[in-house]
């Protein structure tokens, strides 16, 4: 008989504790950001939108956390792969539309088991960047 | 000089303790939900899916918060009005599609002034509003 | 620290199994069908389009698959919650469109755990759900 | 009388038989893989993702297949014309949506016939390729 594959998956409790870590850089940084968190089949499990931030990073947040996911990859290194000239140009018009720039992330076990997501946007992107490593490493700290 | 509207809208923390209620409605129902919160322009300020409940539902509590949002109206008082026959067959197919079935509420302030909605769905239409119900009172408390 | 959930997943090898048993019972049935696996998180694993079996089924099927994995439900079930009048009326306009009719099931072990799906379309939704459990049983066989 | 056109089609067998010589392949190179194969209108016949290959690589191994056969060329030849300057600059989004990096193939017959396509994604674009053309190869061998 055939074996089912052992897998872990995000809970809630982490993915808040992700989301809070977030916005706590975020408010460090002195910005205000949209954050997302998937699962690991990509699905969101928690988000917010700081008040004041912009609209236009709900879909983006969402968009970069569920490009992490789908490729194992923080978002910026499949951007530097997709350019005009690269090996993967064009790879956004994949899966409805990825998210390329910086601030998606993986969030992984200690053994490198990827459990989760995370995608924040509402500022530069060396800002939203920072944000998501805030969020991800407190996911699992 | 025309002057500006005025307007209220739901703040982060409005929208963190309507999904909290609602979440604590649905640990006291034995139910796990998918829980939506939107502004009062219906764009999504909150979120989260309780542990183990269906992915189904990610789409459904947002869109049931946004329907709620779009008409100032509980979902399911614009299915009643949606049904084979009825004034507003087939409203479903518009704005990129509805959810007309319970579970979906505006927020309101005590005067009256809508400044967001929440949608659950993860259980019977039945608890799925018991939890709204519950998200939407506590947020404005 | 928050702790992250343990889950099942279908393997490859369970979704092929699953695959050969639905297209094992057409040939019985006499019958020939599209029949697509997905994960517990509604992801293609595996799919056959047997020789002859419609086009239009290659769609359905994957809907099918993803409808029974979304809320955990045989989609003959939903189909008779979201008839005019019923409880989950217009349900099938959510997560980009869902199927409703019987062929779609979850496969799950044998404590109930869900770890995939499986959709058959090609015949008659009778014909479509037998082969469905061929190949829902033949996985966790 | 007019006369109708002779075709040829790839049969289920022949698909089988290519994402299994595909996967083997990508076993070969240590890489894991999502496998699809079209027939010759671009429609899914076979499909198969490998354990642990990435979620992201389901859209782009059907769609490097649909490419394929859109245009009876290599994804990379099309992508070779498709850059900034190149004389099919942005055809990426025509046809709901192309991918035009390596990885996916015509499969042909002897005599040149086009009977279907193969797209595989999960590593690099050369491993890609590399199993996409075992897959084609064997289809028929």
């Amino acid at each position: 008989m055939a074996e089912a594959l052992a897998t872990r998956e995000i809970s809630l409790a982490q993915a808040t504790t992700a989301v809070q870590a977030a916005a706590a850089k975020a408010v460090e940084l002195g910005v205000t950001m949209d954050i997302a968190v998937v699962d690991s089949g990509g699905h969101l499990k928690a988000f917010a939108r700081m008040d004041g931030a912009w609209l236009g990073s709900i879909d983006i947040a969402q968009r970069k956390a569920r490009t992490a996911i789908l490729f194992h990859f923080p978002t910026g290194a499949v951007g530097q792969l997709s350019q005009p000239g690269g090996p993967l140009y064009g790879i956004e018009l994949s899966n409805g539309g990825l998210i390329t720039f910086p601030g998606g992330l993986p969030i992984a076990l200690a053994d490198g088991t990827v459990i989760g997501g995370i995608g924040v946007s509402g500022s530069t992107v060396e800002d939203d960047h920072a944000c998501a490593e805030a969020g991800a490493a407190a996911a699992v700290a």
